[in-house]
């Protein structure tokens, strides 16, 4: 991500309007869980949203104190990647070996597209997030684990009796993750899980 | 909002999922306009993304200081009314002046199923987003006008030919509206009209 661009012949805003065009794309990138209502499948930009509005109504169950607006941020930014990678299912483990390398390429793309410090400001949030080190992020990554697990439950299982996927695969990829941000909300996903068995749209 | 449903039987978390569970409705809330790409309606929950996206890129060019973060929060949860309300087109005189009560009632109940504490913080950010006085509702108000002039102006004008809109009346419509927000963004948004009625998308 070169500086210079912000002294070449293209203003500021029009490099900021190229990545704000761009980044409509990410509404075309189709994820594996459905809507609460089972009517469709759920995009990248509608996730984000809601992402951001569990965050900030759940921010409380943090095992950390957090900088909410830091993970609203986050999360908002997180799939902008998936715009050149594709989403990666949780549980397609041959996929997800290759989407490092494919992610970051897409990174340095997208954000590319912006002016260099905020290039760089948008790439550091994407890759805090991906490291899950900061307890922002592993608030953030909390977050992105429980709303797929909720849509599966209101949906009847769907993402999880298609792709073959037991209880003790979403506990296995996802309880690591959710605990880590939110014992609390790992908690919640468990009784979730527990109740999904019970009426038949998880196998245990 | 009352405050005592905090101490009733249900716990903070099971209203927080109902809000939650609820506000996935706002997906279905199709706009006028379309997405860059011409293939389909945006949707509310799309829309909110998007918005507050453009908001942290371009915050450089509010008139006046703003806490960007707020202003993230705010478009995130400026639509949450149409769940209830729909979408008013912004041509739309009649439809404007009936959707008042109907977002205030919206606003009430949606609002309303988080605890007390949370009901009161979001409905506040919407009432201020709405009121367009603080420097944070007028730069966010001037992002919510810009995302669909740029829509419009990359889909050859489709909602503006399809409800016959002329660059009066967007000029009429939203200038007062950005150019209280920004100034520079304004300014952009003129050359983008200029562009559609030399291109023939909108009527002089």
């Amino acid at each position: 991500m070169e500086d210079q661009k912000d002294r070449d012949t293209e203003s500021r805003l029009d490099l900021q309007t190229r990545f704000i065009i761009e980044i409509d794309k990410l509404k075309h990138i189709t994820r594996r869980t459905r809507l609460f209502d089972n009517s469709r499948h759920e995009n990248d930009a509608e996730h984000g949203w809601h992402l951001a509005m569990m965050a900030m109504t759940l921010a409380e169950y943090s095992n950390k104190p957090i900088d909410i607006n830091k993970v609203v941020r986050m999360v908002l930014v997180h799939d902008i990647v998936e715009i050149d990678a594709g989403d990666t299912f949780l549980y397609d483990d041959a996929a997800a070996l290759r989407k490092e390398e494919a992610e970051r390429k897409a990174a340095e793309r997208i954000f590319g597209l912006l002016p260099g410090d905020q290039a760089r400001e948008l790439k550091s949030l994407w890759e805090e997030f991906e490291a899950r080190l900061s307890a922002e992020a592993r608030f953030a990554a909390a977050i992105d684990r429980l709303e797929p697990m909720m849509q599966n439950a209101l949906t009847a299982g769907h993402a999880w009796k298609k792709h073959n996927v037991s209880r003790g695969q979403v506990v296995q990829k996802n309880r690591p993750v959710v605990e880590a941000g939110s014992k609390k909300l790992w908690k919640f996903a468990e009784e979730l899980l527990a109740r999904a068995v019970e009426s038949g749209h998880l196998q245990e």
